[in-house]
């Protein structure tokens, strides 16, 4: 007689244990991290939006050092801003002035183009390094993308924030879907609306995907713990991708300044902000996110900025402020706690069953007679 | 051997045989609506907010007259504003007067205060009617306000769009509150943050309110079908209250214009606006909201607002146009359906058992050897 467990279409596909997907946050995500996930029996992932294709070669070679279970890459698909002459970049950096100054830095130094790896160039590792799972942030990817990652039997997904743009990673021929809800820290992956106001629920993004698409939906933000999951599993999803959860893990890459912000928040301390890298991500809101908030704050476009905030983001944390520092989060991030990555999983699941469990002793066999009227 | 039912420590306490609480939607809600829900063995609902205290005693009498089950009824807890001179009007009416022309109506004449029926009165009124439930919207109610309708045997709830609003509402003595997430339909409750921008979504707001209140959490916002409720049960909910998804019951006081623009909606065409009451609320956007949230359009503080906009409002539906109307409307109306309310009700029941059954078969026992290593 075996144990419990979940089972989803999606997560036998993936020979999943359990249908949890590690959220592959750019910067945070360790091959540490992804392997602790794998080997309990959920999809760890890999955040490679900033990593040149070595560096996807290395990281993923030091995963399969530590797992043979499947995994999942991550890209961000952002065009290229067309570079930024130096002359033009003043006053964004002007406006940066007086918090390096504050925190005895000489002000940022110009960005220099190309602000992001090449797509083409990560692709191409991808195909060749062979994950189970790739998936996209930020935009759709181009159909005969799609087709050349399924013709080296890779998985492959997209995010969605809205109907529209789900429909368009179904028809380019994704194999799922990441509902990213409002509730979700980090960078919105909207393409087709504002990605500042059209801000979905996870619960009705969920239901409303789940309804319209004939792929599996996998339900992203705002999750938790145990009782999030079994919601999202309630609402049709195929499995519940965690971001902020894993965070504070010892495995991931987050300095301490970062994880006791998490940890420490009481609440929904979260807001969208746009300064830091020039995108729209949800973070715990800190003194640069409430200053800059103000007013026509100047910037460069995504992924520029993050040039020239990388310094102060570095410096705040090494001098253990979080005031400057880019704090991504999730809305229930008041519910972070510290467990090992494999021991999360394991817990998550544990509640999952114990939830479902819970919602079946709700369902009681009532006496015949009922529904009144007069 | 009798039907299966759910059951929730609150929905026992109310008597209701089945925990689906109908939103007290001022303006939409009639006696025949609520009685249709009550009858069905959920709680039916009046919006109050904007009744004067005769009207409330004429509406709760013609629902009495439709059933002998518990009701709710709500009011809105907005401090008055202080009048606004006419003069000091002038450019909230000149914003208004092309819209008016438009429709050829002469422009609105200036708010005449009070501006809203006085709330000591409301409640007053509610002690001698004793409805089986008082909720609040917007703000807290005094200790002192709980204290006299739990003396008459009411039961007290309010909402809440964050922890900190909930533990006042918690503190102040109420028997629940209600969980209004992002993605709910109509005026924001919020009073202790900006409801503009501190949106949490209702997956995170229910799970971080049960995991931080003693007292029974209600969710609202997104929930249109039995997935979505067995989703807000599984989070630990004990009722869920829905509004968009009453509003096209034939029972309902909405227009058809009104009703036809919720059934039409295709995703979440949703947005804020303060434009027509004077307050944040989430509708379907049409042209009045989008041109509205253009610069900084001049408006009168709530609800002076809602008199200048009432006509156009009303000439717009009568003209079968839904660009000026007042299309209140949750993040998941494009799941809205045509139903009566009392079917409706039963059919929520049978999707969220027939959801709970689906969970159950994710679970599966599986063989002794998992969890792999390296």
């Amino acid at each position: 007689m075996g144990a419990v467990r979940l089972t989803t279409p999606l997560s036998e596909r993936l020979a999943l244990e359990v249908p949890i997907f590690q959220a592959p946050m750019a910067s945070v995500t360790t091959p540490a991290l992804a392997a602790a996930v794998s080997n309990a029996g959920g999809l760890g992932a890999l955040g490679c939006a900033y990593m040149q294709p070595d560096v996807m070669r290395r990281d993923v070679a030091a995963l399969r050092g530590l797992t043979r279970r499947p995994f999942q890459i991550n890209f961000f698909v952002a065009p290229q801003p067309d570079p930024v002459p130096a002359a033009a970049q003043r006053e964004a950096i002007d406006a940066l002035a007086r918090y390096y100054r504050e925190l005895r830095l000489a002000p940022p130094e110009p960005a220099v183009a190309p602000y992001a790896p090449d797509l083409d160039a990560q692709l191409e590792a991808a195909l060749e390094l062979r994950p189970a799972v790739v998936t996209c942030h930020l935009n759709e990817l181009p159909a005969e993308r799609v087709a050349a990652l399924h013709a080296a039997g890779i998985v492959v997904g997209g995010s969605a924030t809205c109907v529209a743009e789900a429909k368009r990673l179904e028809e380019s021929g994704m194999d799922f879907v990441i509902a990213q809800g409002g509730e979700a820290g980090g960078h919105r992956g909207s393409w087709m609306r504002d990605p500042q106001t059209a801000l979905t629920g996870t619960l009705a993004l969920v239901r409303l995907l789940v309804r319209r698409l004939d792929v599996p939906v996998v339900a992203a933000g705002g999750i938790m713990d145990g009782a999030g999951i079994a919601a999202v599993l309630a609402l049709g999803a195929q499995a519940a991708q965690l971001g902020t959860a894993f965070i504070p893990c010892p495995e991931s890459a987050a300095t301490e300044v970062y994880r006791a912000a998490l940890v420490d928040a009481a609440e929904d301390e979260t807001s969208l902000t746009d300064k830091f890298s020039g995108k729209p991500a949800r973070g715990l809101r800190n003194r640069y996110m409430r200053e800059t908030a103000q007013g026509d704050f100047p910037r460069l476009p995504f992924p520029a900025q993050n040039q020239l905030t990388a310094k102060l983001r570095t410096a705040s944390a090494q001098g253990g402020s979080p005031e400057f520092m880019a704090l991504w989060a999730g809305q229930a991030v008041a519910l972070s706690r510290r467990l090992p990555a494999g021991e999360l999983v394991r817990e998550l699941e544990r509640e999952t069953l114990e939830t479902i469990n819970r919602l079946e002793q709700r369902c009681v066999t009532s006496t015949p007679q009922r529904r009144h009227g007069t």
